[in-house]
């Protein structure tokens, strides 16, 4: 699957992924008044306006990109009813041919961790049935737990030709109040860094390795020792866009092959329409708000990395 | 909801929760077959048999305990169709009055976690109408991002009387791997323990605070030090029973008022019926096992805490 992402970056010419985590707020009221016609205002309602809206994106831009990336929070917070909506917009982003990043964060120990990776990666028994449960193609997962809460995770990952972006370095103000604490010296997150290297050389594929990592856009010179500490892993870089991150601090999250790092974009592409540079489209046109936004943000990061050369 | 579990404990006698964690293994064959009869060996028969399975537990051990933990990865792991006997769990659960602790270990940035939060300690507005997702009453979450991955939950938890468990030290052999590195001088854990004293200090109950943490029954050294660093802390203790954990390793974890601790038992109650033990029950009588199982542990820790006195 890591050698699909890299083959599909090549083919788009965009190391992007859409981040596709609708809030209710994103929703334009004419697919909000459709929803909730036919299943009023209720949980299942809220699910459907946002499995709509997530539709029409993936239509507007999905032969662009090579990538999406649900954040399974935004389906979460509407219960059961929204976990359905996360699925079919799995079930459609495949359809479409698109690598699927499931932004699900997890991480527990031994046999529960396998538990989350069997239901987001691999497939279950069931009886004589062996079976899919969500499916996604990349999982993010935690690794506070250590190897062991991991571990299950490449195992599974293994079996079915897929991958994780595990949390090194995360995009928010306060993730240096754990994550760049010394320890001999160094921060933690370059010990974590260090790990997912190690876990990464077990599971390779032909340029990069199937265990990536997530290191934030808005740490650039913590992005830049990363790179070279993890040569052979793929850096998922989100806090593009709406959390601050330029296309020009994103260059060093880059190798020389022009590969090894995916920047991830979510209201910035999925809430275009309501910005004031994309507010010509109008809500109706949500999704050629996103694809116009989508053709920028590439055009911004191919810039900075040739400029970069 | 903090004073709901210590008064539910007191009344109980039982500083104990029933760790909800069932995978199809543990469903004897008599659910297996009527689950699978009605749904076939699907995703949705595994999910009916999985909350036949637990019905019987709480049916069987509800008077006897102040609380359930149900861990989700089990039921995730069957995709949207456990997600749905994870949520019948819950309500079930809080028909027979029990507290809820979500074994979720969730954790994002700001707003992400704040749709965590909402989705399973709060309500959403869909419209004009104000709706609950999961509602559990407790949640476990994952510090690894630092402050504003936690405060979105603190915020939801004030809005709703309702409770965190923070991963501080975890029962996995690998736990250490990050952390209990040093930091000035301290592991990692000790620094985990302290901003939860801190976090909690903004939510507190009548005499401990809504903000608990997860300290693992295998390291009980570093639960007596925790103790210490986290007076008003209630601690959830993991790693009792098949883990290794024994009654007697976990008086330090309680406070000289008896109270401050409350310790998961999963496969050991659950599971019960299997074991050398309990087999005299056998598969037809499973829940029988699993409240003979809770007898013996509320004894256990009972005997282990009158004798440290």
């Amino acid at each position: 699957m890591i050698n699909k992402l890299v083959s599909k970056i090549q083919k788009t010419n965009a190391p992007i992924v859409v981040g596709l985590d609708p809030t209710l707020d994103f929703v334009p009221e004419h697919i909000q008044k459709k929803a909730f016609a036919e299943f009023g205002e209720t949980l299942e309602g809220a699910a459907e306006a946002l499995w709509l809206f997530n539709k029409e994106i993936i239509d507007a831009t999905y032969n662009l990109i090579p990538a999406v990336k649900p954040q399974i929070a935004m389906y979460e917070t509407f219960g059961v009813e929204g976990m359905q909506a996360y699925k079919r917009t799995l079930d459609y982003a495949r359809s479409k041919d698109l690598v699927i990043i499931g932004d699900i964060k997890r991480g527990d120990i031994g046999s529960t961790s396998e538990a989350y990776a069997i239901g987001h990666l691999g497939k279950v028994k069931v009886g004589s049935n062996v079976l899919s449960g969500f499916n996604e193609d990349f999982a993010t997962i935690n690794p506070y737990m250590g190897s062991d809460s991991v571990n299950p995770f490449i195992k599974v990952c293994k079996e079915e030709n897929k991958g994780l972006f595990v949390l090194v370095k995360t995009s928010n103000p306060s993730s240096g109040e754990f994550q760049d604490r010394l320890i001999d010296g160094r921060p933690l997150y370059e010990h974590v860094g260090e790990k997912v290297a190690e876990w990464g050389a077990t599971h390779m594929g032909d340029s990069y390795s199937y265990v990536g990592a997530v290191v934030g856009a808005t740490y650039p010179e913590m992005g830049k020792t990363l790179r070279k500490l993890m040569p052979k892993t793929f850096i998922l870089v989100p806090g593009y866009g709406a959390q601050g991150g330029k296309g020009a601090d994103l260059v060093h999250y880059f190798n020389e092959d022009g590969l090894g790092a995916i920047v991830n974009s979510s209201r910035g592409i999925i809430a275009a329409y309501k910005m004031e540079q994309y507010a010509k489209f109008g809500a109706e046109n949500f999704a050629e708000a996103s694809r116009q936004a989508v053709i920028d943000m590439i055009s911004d990061i191919d810039g900075a990395l040739k400029s970069a050369k």
